[in-house]
């Protein structure tokens, strides 16, 4: 079994590299590389770091980038790492893809943080990966949806069914 | 959706409690509450403090408190949090329960441990419960098994396929 | 013994906590609560959390709020979390303050953070304000520097003596 | 300046390294060692793994080397990283060391565990080192004791003076 991991951004990935005047936050390297790091993968997988953006900050040409990646890579079993807040805008580019298990996730905390719920998120996205039909998938907070069937609950920032 | 999890002990919830005399790892309270602390997690679920054991010293009397109330209890979503030694003993003692999703998961270090893989399991786990059909299982390592397909490597102490 | 801490800001104090857009890093709770919530000090204190910002944005309004604070304290053990890009010219306000021993330190990862430096320079920080004279300090990096001695390299972030 | 880390072992270095059949803590590599890659240290310093064992353990043997080790080292700012059960009656073996600063520390939680002490410790004895005339020290919990003032409290698990 083989993963392709895309790296697209959102605060999973959030860091503060910079040693002098590291006023905000920056997009650091995937955190699925440090997360994959300390399970001892039982599984094949690549990270392709396409984008490091916050998901507010996506626009038409990143989402695009993103479909091509999707469509091109020869994997049919694709985890997306991905900020919430337009989490499924992003998946609606990629409905029209019809043979992948293609499954969305990311934290409400930084991988960086000590109580973060990003090594949560990306263990049950690797499982949902090999167990659910073709399709595109938002995996959070111990749940796994239909893309098309939730939204982001504008308080709680959790995912609620519509 | 609710989830069951039962711990029996096992290295995911070694800890280290005295203040004195605090010489050798004691299991503590159930590493599913400080992890489901983390996630805020979009379903319901019971915790029950089933065993507090090393799973080499689980003995056939303990399994049977496990089959027992894998039977008994009401829900057929049941993560077990199980030291990886004899996880495929205990799950033999389960196989004639057939209206079940089990999920069997541990760590490889403690979930005190800031480099532990705990959560990744339990996020795998979790998600496990809910996609697949009723049946027994192994979640470690981002991969699930038939629990009567796989062993623990004596080198790797991954699972692999027999 | 009992030790005055006092909240400025700064990388020690960075954290995400929006559940929703939370597009960018802001100063939360005091590290420092979460810091001796860990140690069981052997010690009495108290948190002072004056001001919440970055120290480049720090304004001489902010830093007579603490010139201030510092003065009007009865304590005269004292210790300041400050972002490190301006430690040294809010220390300078500081300097005409003569029976007190007051220790600037911070973080170059935020204490939200597991690779966080914060907890080592806490404790350096703590044991500076019993062991040495009154006097103002900037202790960061395991070495303690008098606040007029030193600036900050603007490559590696470290102080270096002057 | 220099600072010497002697590891004699102790809850602060416990581990767990074993991937099957990891029963029981073991000592592993010095904490100290994982301390220092985090600080980014503004200090020489070298890491001597002299002993790896429960303080419980120790003996008459174990104390003689490790006094030895401190007289025979060259470098006058010594951290002796410790378990504190028996901290005091090591210290005594060094008592007749009058040129250098030695300062005991150890932990209350392993390095290992996210919710460690160890760091805040090790970022005191460092501090200890550079502010203290020659003496033998304990320094936990914030604080700094001479070794010949304090006693482990039986049920707080803290130093305490008599």
């Amino acid at each position: 079994m083989k993963i392709t991991f895309i790296q697209t951004g959102g605060t999973i990935d959030k860091d503060l590299p910079k040693a002098v005047k590291g006023y905000a936050f920056e997009i650091g390297n995937p955190a699925v590389e440090r997360i994959l790091g300390k399970i001892k993968a039982n599984f094949e997988y690549e990270i392709i770091p396409l984008l490091q953006k916050d998901s507010l900050d996506l626009n038409d040409e990143d989402r695009k980038k993103i479909q091509e990646e999707c469509e091109n890579n020869f994997n049919d079993k694709i985890v997306i790492t991905h900020g919430t807040d337009t989490m499924t805008q992003t998946a609606k580019w990629l409905s029209e893809i019809k043979n992948k298990t293609i499954v969305f996730t990311g934290a409400s905390k930084p991988e960086k943080f000590w109580d973060s719920d990003s090594m949560f998120n990306v263990g049950s996205a690797v499982l949902a990966c090999q167990t659910l039909p073709p399709g595109i998938y938002i995996v959070m907070n111990g749940r796994v949806h239909a893309w098309d069937k939730v939204k982001k609950h504008q308080i709680t920032g959790q995912f609620v069914e519509i």
